[in-house]
């Protein structure tokens, strides 16, 4: 690929504050128009769809074994890699993503009691080479996201889960960060928006200058 | 588990002759009754036929993804081990499955061109520690296959295949077998349908005596 786009995703535990961030970047790069892409998982393609239906018809249904989910949510990604992804990026597109593989690794991992080394190898074979250029860690501390969620009214399911699974999630990610340096750009989510969009935008036009007009 | 039931699959390239020695086996375990279990993929399960579904919906319209494919045969088989095939087995049942893992690694990979490595480390870890006890391979030369298939006006499909594939898909097999000789038990297909029968039947009876009754 000649000219090749840039490929963003964005992670955290839920009530880290992506959305909004993600919203921030949107208002940042419109002047990109239909060279912007958004995605989300799973979904985005219609075979992710159809994958999406099947995981919801099931939720009340006869339980979906922990390996066939894994590798359900992996096949959605694959598709959206090939039918989606790839394409914009050799067009020279910039893709942002609401969570991507790390999402699948930790959560996956973490919730499933999964192997993480084998979970990470599934993903890899999913998307191939089609690795973010850059993901945004919005890192925060459990309980500070968990009063967000709160506010906002969504806290009922999430409170469910102990407070021992959150940490695991964060500490989680941290070790893919850590892994990962060059991938990953790690901010504390708790700082104030404009300041957290700031530090993003100051790092993407640092490294793609030029490639986000 | 204290006692535990057989697990038996058939292998082989189309026209081998499978259906009609899994038909010849049925009869000679029709004691059993409803310890016999039979499975074929994908389905054998609420998902699994969702699955199915989606495979055949999609032969019309966008294309799947080879990788995605895999994955979606994967979570079906995942599905099928610990919804019905790993119960079954702690019964105390028996198990025949037409085709089960290794089609997957041998189709996926050599008509895939998906590496054949990876290929086995995403079936095992669908399958885990349920694999089957004894995998019996019907090993045909492709052209004899064909005309089988000739013969039962199901070649129209199948020859637009090269020729290469089906010898690709014999020689992974026969692969498979050497480096499980404790695992696979390779059969001659050209013998004669009687004959085929009383081998298997033969080193079944010698290799699971008294628990076939």
């Amino acid at each position: 690929m000649s000219k090749r786009g840039i490929f963003i995703s964005f992670e955290g535990v839920d009530g880290c504050g992506k959305s909004t961030q993600i919203k921030e970047l949107r208002r940042r790069l419109r002047g990109m128009g239909d060279r912007l892409v958004l995605t989300r998982e799973p979904g985005g393609t219609v075979l992710g769809e159809d994958i999406r239906k099947i995981l919801q018809s099931h939720a009340d249904g006869p339980e979906i074994d922990d390996r066939a989910e894994l590798l359900l949510f992996t096949a959605s990604r694959a598709q959206l890699v090939s039918e989606v992804l790839q394409p914009a990026l050799s067009e020279g597109k910039c893709i942002i993503a609401d969570r991507f593989l790390d999402s699948s690794t930790i959560y996956q991992g973490v919730a499933r009691g999964l192997d993480g080394e084998t979970v990470g190898k599934i993903n890899r074979f999913a998307v191939g080479d089609c690795l973010p250029d850059v993901t945004i860690l919005m890192d925060i501390d459990p309980a500070d996201a968990r009063q967000r969620l709160g506010e906002r009214g969504v806290a009922d399911r999430i409170e469910k889960l102990p407070e021992s699974f959150f940490r695991d999630v964060r500490d989680g990610y941290l070790q893919l960060a850590r892994a990962e340096p060059g991938r990953f750009f790690t901010v504390d989510a708790t700082d104030k928006i404009g300041a957290i969009s700031e530090r993003i935008w100051n790092m993407l036009t640092e490294r793609y200058n030029g490639l986000l007009d």
